[in-house]
Order: C-alpha cells, then structure tokens, then sequence
C-alpha cells in the first residue's frame, strides 16, 4: 500500500514572523500543495480571480454547506458570508496534496479537532518581542495603534504555543526554512484513520 | 534561542519488519544518535561491554533508581534486574542526541506518557502477514514455532498502530528508508515543555 491521500499543515504564528518568506523558501522541496484559501458570498471584484482571493458561491450554496457541516468556522459580516470550507479541502487531500493552513490558534484548535488524524501544526515565532516590533516597524505598513494591537495579539498567541506540534524560531531564515520543509516532509506522511483501519483490516489476510 | 535539546525517536514493529535494516541507512542523515540499551545488574559476560551490551549496575544502584523513578520499566530475570534507565538517556538527551529506542508497543506507550513532549513513535510494518512470514522463513534463524509466535504478536501488534505518529510500511527499502530519515529530522526538532516554558517566559520582555 503507497501512501496516496493528502495531509494538512497548519501554520500559526504573529503577523511579522516570517510564515510567508519561509513558505517562499520551501515551497520548491515539500511536494504538490494547496493553500487553503476562505469560500465568501460577496462579489467577485475587479482584479480577483476565484479560486485565487476566494472561492466565490452563492449565498443558496453556502448556507447548504453550513448545513452539511462543511465550515470549519463562518461569519456573516456586513451581510455576506465568509469562512473555511472542507470542499476545497477535501478535493486537495484526495488529489494527494499537502494542505497548508495559515490560521490563527483558535483556527488550529478547531482542524485538530476535525482532522486531526491528518494534520502537523507548526508555530512560527520571531524570536523575541523585540524583534517582532523591530521588524513590524521596518515594514512601514501598519500605524502604530495596529502594531500595539498586534504585540498584544502576539503575546496572547505565544500562551498557547504548547497546543502546536512543532515551534519554529524564526531567527536565522535559512535555519528556519530548513526546519520548515523537514517539518512539511514529515507532515505528508501522516496516515488518516480511515487508511489505518484499512491497514488493519488486510492484515489478517494471511494465506 | 536554539534548539539545544535532544529528542526522542521510538521504533516499534514486529521482528522482520526491517528495523535495523531502516536504520543503517539513515543513521548517517539524522545526526548524532544515541540507542537506547538496557540496564542490568547480572554479571557482565566475556565478549560484552559496558554500555554497549547493557548498561552494568550493582543491585544497590539499580534499586536506588527504582526508588527514584529512573526505570521506564523493569522485571527481576532469575535474580537479576533488567530494565530500562532514564539515567543514560537523560545524559544523552542533555548533549542535544536524537535517543532512539527500538521498544514493543507498551514500551511505547509508558514513554509517550512520560517523555510525549519530545517523543515521535513510529511503527515499522511489513506490507502484509503473507510478506512477514516469507521474510521470517527466508532468515532461517528461527524455528517453525518461533515464526507462529511472531506472527501471532505481529497481528496484535499491529492491531494498535494508531498509538504511534507515523506508520511505514517497509514495502520498499529506499521508500521506506527516506520515510524515516524525514520523520527523524522532523523529531529533532520538538521542543521540551520546559523549554517552551522558558521561551514563553522569555518572550514577555519586551523595552
């Protein structure tokens, strides 16, 4: 029996950690990959691709996959819906694919729980609570009211760190990286229950 | 902060799984090893040495690590005690070395109870009972009963596969081989729960 289904690898970790660049770095060595990306009921606009910004569905479409427990998490905001579906998911995984994740703990909570079986979580932390300033400063793209926001966010975030598989310290980029795609490499070869329970069963076949 | 700590990789799977076979091959990818051997306090024999047959104790010495908690697990053989220290795989786990303990599967399950926060499992299966007991004739080293008994511990071996993080099946040498060098290089890389609990602690200083 070869290993043919998908896994999924959940990245957590502050806005400023470095999740993306090392995702760039790795991205080449750790086999065909989906990108989990949200399912919305708004409109498609001027420049976004479905299947690239979202996956765009009806309201009708949506509130049917709600029902079939579809959403790993949805909310309505401004009166259309937005969240995580398994559809996409699921497709990916069947295609043998390594579903990567990038949500916050609350996030990684919920997908251990649903698929548990088949997920690796990994943290991805700059090293200090400086450094993250440091770095979030750099980027000049956040007022200093959202860089509070985010420290604080952080700090509440790294609390929980103990309910991720691996921590990754992203201190040096090119240690890192390579922790990163030993991590997603190991992370494939996570068997789901389903094809254990098969493992097991042609097992006692014996002649 | 770096990584600095040791890891801990158990291999369990029925005899002719392939175990050793596995190992040779990666143990020049997953850095330095240190096996996980018995502690004993029976005479040592001609041709043994310390530490590399067993580990020799007196029976003082052995006793005070049971009142200690040092053993993983022991039994007392024809009044001798043999067992599985802590002691040496604390002092291997202290120079940053990747333990591996080639150990059944309640072995398994007394050091994810007290080691899980740096333990990975891995359970090394033949493809399929037919496989194992050509693989088990073909070695002819054991006798006709001694291949019934085996067999019989694989089926109920296998039966509680889903205790352990990873499953290979050893189907094909390379396949199989670059499986666990993968899972190896990934379980170096967990952390502690002391050490996230430093980090944590660490990260809440900020200027």
């Amino acid at each position: 029996m070869d290993h043919n289904s998908g896994a999924i690898l959940v990245l957590s970790g502050p806005s400023g950690a470095g999740k993306s660049t090392l995702l760039k770095e790795v991205i080449n060595d750790i086999g065909e990959c989906y990108f989990s990306i949200s399912t919305t009921t708004r409109q498609i606009r001027e420049g976004e691709s479905n299947g690239v910004d979202y996956h765009f569905i009806s309201t009708k479409e949506f509130q049917a996959d709600i029902d079939d427990g579809m959403f790993l998490e949805y909310a309505l905001v401004h009166g259309n819906y937005y969240g995580t579906s398994l559809k996409p998911v699921r497709k990916a995984l069947k295609a043998a694919k390594l579903v990567i994740f990038d949500i916050d703990v609350q996030g990684n909570e919920i997908i251990s729980k649903r698929l548990g079986d088949i997920s690796t979580s990994v943290f991805i932390s700059p090293p200090t609570l400086n450094e993250l300033k440091t770095r979030l400063k750099g980027r000049k793209t956040d007022t200093e009211d959202v860089i509070v926001a985010r420290l604080e966010m952080a700090k509440q975030e790294i609390q929980r760190i103990s309910e991720y598989d691996y921590l990754i310290i992203n201190d040096e980029l090119k240690t890192a990286a390579n922790r990163l795609k030993v991590i997603a490499q190991a992370a494939r070869l996570k068997f789901a229950d389903n094809e254990i329970d098969e493992f097991k069963q042609k097992w006692e076949d014996i002649d």
